[in-house]
């Protein structure tokens, strides 16, 4: 069996064909960077880190476009409003790129804590005006654009498939732009490529008009995407809020300039907490930081890879309760393995294979990361199994580590990566509850010259233990 | 006594004035992304981030930009041959901008290893290609520059005061570009603000001619810097390799432009190895990989910060163990002072108010980080002598431990910040160390059992032991 993934634009599971053999150009539309990232944004990019990995594991060479939306998305996806990242720049007072480079690097600090693998590019939309002035040049010369009062929009109504992706029609198809600036197109589907700068705006750069404006958000990915990966590539993912408009009208783009675009357009589905919609308005939104608190990273992880990426993801404290046990139990039995296998023992693969097959039966059909790990779970089940049988050979356990290694560590990433090890606060955690309780241990025995030495020894580390009648805690001050 | 700082542009100390009261600009030459960040960008980075730290001790509100080079820096800092981010493209075959990724992330996650707080904007050059079109639009309709098969140099030959900045004259302004381009200048002194782009050049943007082509180096930190800080500011800092021909060439730019720039010019000297140069050629070049492999980031850091930035530092094993000895006393006392001091109890602020002076006096003239640093160590002194008192009040202990916590802290960065003491490494070493200490003391005194339970307990937690007649150690497989 061979890799099939639901293409949204066909709404069907079709074979995975690349444009170039063994290369895969993926471009997912990245985060607008004026706030903190939340669980949602977890959700997408988890969801496309596992593909991506699950494709590298395949042999592909992938190269991963991930832009950075830093101008031009403007509030409600709308033609007119605020500029998203202007807007929180004048909320707090700081320069427009000064909040990019705050929210970007918060971006990606979490990402890494997520153990989501840097993009090989993340493009800037400010760092690709020219490209895409040239891009609306061409539309306006072909008559596929128009300018009115300074901005220029799309014309819609000479593409008959406008729509297409979406699987939106008629009214569906409007915004909730102010009717001023619906009265200025031509069809109220229009949508800018281009928007005129009023005085004020901070951002703004020269135009192909010879005034001063800034891009549309549409515009932007149609010139990062094809600008890294080629008119015509393999995959075209994001968020499903993003199909429409803002997928949409990339593609119309796209078919007016001629391009292939995209082969397979993937949709990470929304993330939903208790059942509702994820909103500032709610109260309900939880940002990676407020998550992180109490919860490690990779049990986030965990959970989001145990949905599927087209399905909605609901997020409660019981959900996430569920993937920490099972997490633990998967790294439990990793780490069971480990001590098994001798470090430079080399496993020769034959055993177990079965385990390998479905697993990537499951992942080639449309990534089904449930699926998979409902294999790997039997893996463990036979690994405990064989554990406990006294002439397991150790062939076997280095086979079994391998394959967690391989589709746990490497593909699913739930295995913590080697350098946090030494850096994982659980196992400081650990090893200082373990001096507490051989203390502990002393205290009862009355030997108390030992129990104080841990106490003062720890101390000099700058470890502080409280003791009460309720046992003894510590604290680094 | 006020802040007084060495301007390269006069070589003298002046009282320094700011361009707008209360708020420092401050643009630092960032690094060229095509390889790994090593001790000179340590050198450099680091001592501009105390030199920001100070400034907003002081209580500036500081804007602070420093670039990311991802186009147009040729090899050698010539006019000609191989750009320095594609010539490593074509290396290791990957797409230019690829690369650019890489080594921004890399040169970022060393300098968070460092306690390098990030600048306020990151702007990289390839972002600003159409601000760097206008302006040298701007000095051909001048008549200050000037184009020749597609390229466009810098009129040299115009300006009475090229040379004021490095000092150079004649013969000394002249690098080592190739005769054929040379003979495409009108004066070989002349640089390139913007080249033309050969048939293969990946990296390629429209230009005022119609052609296509990049910009040269020295263009884009003019464009970045006013950009982002307007066309007076205050300091313009950078490496004390780029004052020529770099900063010579952006100086004469502004001075055409007819634009103040910067006030004053600081350049952090170099590091050397052993008193020589570091240099790939020499085989003494030492990443910051390298270096972290056997050193604790922050000993690296109070290394760089014990000498003037001004000053030639010289790297060595025996300088770094200085260091090391020297930060594990300040750290140990400030340990020593958290353990006296309750956590909510405040400072009062009044004892111990000299040493804070004198701290800033030496701030004040110059950045002089040692002078500093010396002072702080006359408080340690000072410090251990209280504590050893019976009688100190704790008031004193809280004001001494906000001391340090402000100076060594918040101005020097020597401090390990707060997130990362239960991710320490040394903590985690530490009290498995205290762990093998205890299980060798029960082996002494024949106390098996529980000798053995230490090591099946660490074991667990996937700590191995290995012993030999040299005694324990351990690892995590």
């Amino acid at each position: 069996m061979s890799l099939r993934l639901t293409n949204s634009l066909s709404r069907q599971k079709e074979d995975f064909e690349t444009v170039l053999p063994g290369h895969v150009g993926l471009y997912v539309c990245g985060p607008t960077v004026y706030g903190d990232p939340h669980l949602g944004h977890a959700k997408t990019y988890v969801s496309f880190d596992v593909i991506v990995r699950y494709l590298r594991f395949c042999g592909y060479t992938v190269t991963y476009i991930q832009n950075i939306t830093d101008v031009g998305h403007l509030v409600g996806d709308e033609d007119d409003g605020a500029d998203k990242v202007l807007q929180k720049a004048q909320e707090i007072n700081r320069q427009p790129m000064a909040i990019v480079e705050h929210y970007t690097c918060r971006h990606f600090a979490m990402m890494d804590r997520l153990q989501v693998q840097r993009p090989d590019i993340s493009p800037r939309a400010t760092g690709h005006i020219p490209e895409q002035l040239q891009l609306i040049e061409t539309l306006l010369a072909q008559g596929k654009a128009y300018e009115r009062n300074g901005s220029i929009y799309f014309d819609v109504s000479q593409d008959s498939e406008y729509g297409i992706l979406s699987g939106r029609k008629g009214e569906d198809m409007l915004g909730g732009t102010r009717v001023a600036v619906r009265n200025e197109k031509k069809d109220p589907r229009d949508f800018a490529l281009w928007k005129h700068a009023e005085p004020d705006h901070l951002m703004r750069w020269r135009d192909c008009l010879g005034q001063e404006g800034f891009p549309g958000w549409h515009t932007e990915c149609v010139a990062m995407s094809t600008r890294y990966l080629g008119n015509a590539f393999d995959i075209h993912g994001g968020g499903m809020d993003l199909k429409f408009p803002h997928h949409e009208c990339e593609l119309a783009q796209a078919r007016a300039l001629g391009h292939d675009y995209a082969r397979y357009w993937l949709h990470a589905n929304l993330l939903t907490i208790n059942g509702q919609k994820m909103a500032k308005s709610l109260g309900n939104f939880i940002t990676l930081e407020d998550a992180f608190q109490t919860n490690n990273p990779l049990v986030v992880r965990y959970f989001i890879v145990a949905g599927h990426y087209g399905s909605v993801l609901d997020f409660s404290d019981s959900a996430l309760q569920g993937a920490e046990t099972s997490l633990q139990r998967l790294q439990q039995t990793v780490r069971a393995l480990q001590r098994k296998v001798p470090t430079d023992f080399s496993a020769p693969g034959q055993h177990l294979q079965q385990y390998r097959e479905r697993f990537c039966e499951a992942m080639d059909d449309d990534f089904s990361t449930p699926q998979a790990l409902a294999i790997l779970f039997e893996l463990i089940h036979e690994v405990h199994r064989l554990l406990q049988q006294e002439n397991t050979a150790t062939e076997v356990f280095a086979d079994a580590l391998n394959l967690f290694q391989q589709l746990a560590g490497d593909v699913l990433g739930l295995l913590p990566e080697t350098e946090s090890i030494t850096h994982s606060p659980e196992l400081l955690e650990q090893t200082i509850n373990l001096l507490l309780e051989l203390r502990h241990d002393f205290r009862q025995q009355k030997e108390f010259a030992r129990a104080d030495l841990i106490r003062q020894r720890l101390q000099e580390l700058g470890i502080e233990l409280q003791d009460s009648k309720d046992g003894t805690t510590w604290e680094i001050p």
